[in-house]
């Protein structure tokens, strides 16, 4: 299959794009991370998330440590191709490193950022203590 | 009311961080565009969204021109403070430039990317003609 596609987006200077995952069931919008091209051909390769962590100047397969993989279902790319879209199902409910299901917990009330969800499963159990 | 929630947003180096703007009805993600300081506190103090237009160089009232603005009912930040997520009720049901409900209609389909979603308003008609 042509790879034609990767050519629409508009990667930025450093070759990443931002990409959305979003809960493909409920809608909910699980987390914000970045994608080179070799990232984004493999999550659609495989149907299964892999993002360039920054921090660590690699790929990251996402689930490799905690199993929290996330399998996807579709991929959309917006109006001026610099952001992805995908649709997934999350392994576990839990996208967040924190143990939550979204990394979009905390919402500002009365000029507070407030925690709006539960710790699911604790991090050291997810990723070993340390 | 004290503005400290905002040293709580890891701003970019260049002191931006990426909005994404989601349906507060049906949970569509809408969009997404960068916000500066002065644009999220504008856009908290409002309840109305403001963006950072970095093509114009300037604070971008969504909807200043197309009429179609974002009422602000919630406002998320993410677990590492680099994300903002809006949830918003889309005046006009239309927030792309396309005349589109959402950025997102373009998806992949077997290698090549489909437009999903009808054009509700003629851009020339939302904008002016040239």
């Amino acid at each position: 299959m042509s790879m034609d596609w990767l050519d629409d987006v508009n990667w930025d200077k450093d070759g990443l794009v931002p990409a959305i995952a979003q809960d493909a069931g409920n809608g909910q919008v699980l987390m914000v991370a970045w994608m080179d091209r070799e990232a984004l051909a493999e999550t659609v390769q495989n149907a299964r998330a892999v993002y360039w962590s920054r921090s660590r100047s690699r790929l990251w397969r996402k689930g490799e440590e905690s199993g929290h993989v996330q399998t996807v279902k579709e991929v959309f790319l917006d109006c001026d191709g610099d952001v992805v879209l995908l649709k997934v199902d999350q392994a576990g409910g839990i996208a967040c490193h924190t143990g939550r299901a979204s990394c979009f917990f905390r919402k500002l009330d009365a000029g507070k950022w407030i925690v709006t969800q539960p710790v699911l499963r604790d991090p050291d159990e997810i990723y070993g203590k340390p």
